[in-house]
């Protein structure tokens, strides 16, 4: 048994051994795999998604004893607040809010002795977050399977940590392996945030046709859009759209949003048989740019223990074709 | 008198001693500041843009006797091809060929002795490049300055090194500093090209409000887009567009393209002034996001020297935050 351990201030904050977060993706991240990603030495988050109070009871439920974290998406809780005091009420050992305003929500998980993990996607953001009381910022790029917005990690990264002092910083969005996690801690990141790898693992609940569809899928295939929003009628604010992988359903409606809501009705009726049938031409198989890095299904103890030895491996070694001269005249 | 260097196999292969490449922006990259880009060790390129021969000449002259690279945008070169005999006959350092198809300039390239540079935007264009002939691979990521598509640096380096096998990566797009070079050369790259921290250089030929601009701006105000494209008239086919700062035009302009269509005659005329007035409001700053870390004009000396040094730090000292820990049981 390995005792390798990366830690940060993150690692230290959180109280745990390795600075990788699975991402809470709403239906997909359920308690056996958040507290998989936690007994691997991360930190697991269940996906609050769109607020079903008995699901979320059950991933909790889910998770047992191993403390997990819970996401949610801001503007969705606003709708739901209790769910804050249901999740609270288990202890969690952090929450993490994203796409909406922190107030409101802050006070209550400071109270509760628990972390707050704000997830942003400009500097802007991030600086407002922190004034909010934010633990943690989780600096998320375009390139993130899933809901997000329009900056990339490489550069957004390396300005919030600038922005936001002591501060640590989780990267997020178009990681999925050792080398993007070396990378995010070159560009000052206590910690990655990892989704479509976590997606394609065992204990996700995503369909096993789409986890097979994530390990074969290419980055070139995704696209960052409405449709799927439009489809399920989520009300999502701008600026926020959705990463997925491209297929019919997109190809024929992205760039033709107007079209869609004409045809909305019976669009629904294709898109909801779509998602019964498991047929992911249509429905929408959730993952971001760095699936290129996912070829195949494993157990989330692997993944975290595969990317931790990379990771460890690349910045001990260096960088693999960088040889280093220096010297003085 | 520093000798420091970082060898990789971009260096070994162009024979030069850092693997720092500028941008080949259009009207901005003359002779002056790539011959300085190359004098301090790095590779500095020309912009030969839309192909003006005696724009080109003129700067070639620029750069007398110091090697340097030419780049070129490839469908537009297509027009002009005997600007490639032009430049050839300089024996540039190194040829960069970008947006367009490299069939029918490779074997010329090749014929000539010397390296060829494609840039590319995908995994597939990556494969595509190295069969037709490509000595270095560049792979940009969206969040670069000018132009572009739609994949982010930081997913599509590694899966552009997994794609090449032994030819050498260079990433392009949101790096503008130390962290980012050591950040790319984690994902496997052998070297970075900068353009925005290069555009603020004293060398540089953009308009000193343009530079000043850029040293003042944040990278939440970047917008990729086609709105000046449409202005300057120049054919641009899909799926690239043009990321520059957000101002007024974009503002007016983005989200509406069909109706700047409607009012294009009176828009030039605005535009045109513009441009003559040096009014950035209306007329395009082309910086990427990374313009974030970009916060003075300096020499290009001082930019290759800094990043250099930081990289160097960087890849010794490791990663900022993070401390391992490794043993087994």
């Amino acid at each position: 048994m390995t005792e390798q351990s990366l830690e940060t201030p993150l690692t230290r904050l959180l109280g745990i051994r390795h600075p990788i977060l699975s991402a809470p993706m709403a239906w997909v991240a359920g308690g056996h795999l958040a507290s998989a990603v936690s007994e691997a030495g991360g930190l697991g988050l269940i996906g609050g998604g769109y607020g079903d109070a008995e699901w979320l009871e059950r991933e909790l439920a889910n998770a047992a004893d191993t403390p997990v974290g819970v996401g949610f998406i801001t503007w969705s809780l606003k709708q739901k607040p209790e769910l804050l005091d249901q999740v609270l009420a288990h202890q969690p050992g952090a929450m993490m809010l994203s796409f909406g305003e922190l107030a409101g929500f802050a006070q209550r998980i400071r109270e509760a002795n628990c972390c707050l993990l704000a997830q942003v996607q400009t500097v802007e953001q991030a600086k407002k977050a922190v004034d909010e009381g934010a633990d943690v910022i989780i600096a998320q790029g375009t390139e993130a399977g899933g809901h997000g917005a329009n900056r990339a990690t490489l550069p957004l990264v390396p300005a919030v940590v600038d922005a936001v002092g002591s501060v640590p910083v989780v990267a997020a969005g178009g990681i999925a392996d050792g080398r993007g996690a070396a990378a995010a801690m070159m560009l000052g990141a206590s910690g990655v945030l990892m989704g479509s790898r976590f997606y394609a693992t065992e204990e996700s609940l995503a369909h096993p046709i789409a986890k097979a569809g994530a390990a074969d899928a290419h980055g070139d295939d995704t696209v960052r859009g409405s449709v799927f929003d439009r489809l399920r009628g989520y009300g999502w604010p701008e600026p926020y759209t959705l990463r997925s992988l491209r297929n019919r359903m997109t190809d024929q409606w992205h760039g033709d949003l107007s079209h869609l809501e004409d045809n909305l009705t019976e669009e629904r009726e294709r898109f909801q048989a779509a998602i019964e049938n498991a047929d992911f031409e249509l429905a929408p198989l959730i993952v971001g740019e760095a699936v290129d890095l996912v070829d195949r299904v494993q157990s989330a103890q692997e993944v975290v223990e595969g990317v931790v030895a990379e990771t460890t491996a690349l910045l001990q070694k260096g960088a693999p074709n960088v040889s280093l001269h220096s010297g003085g005249t």
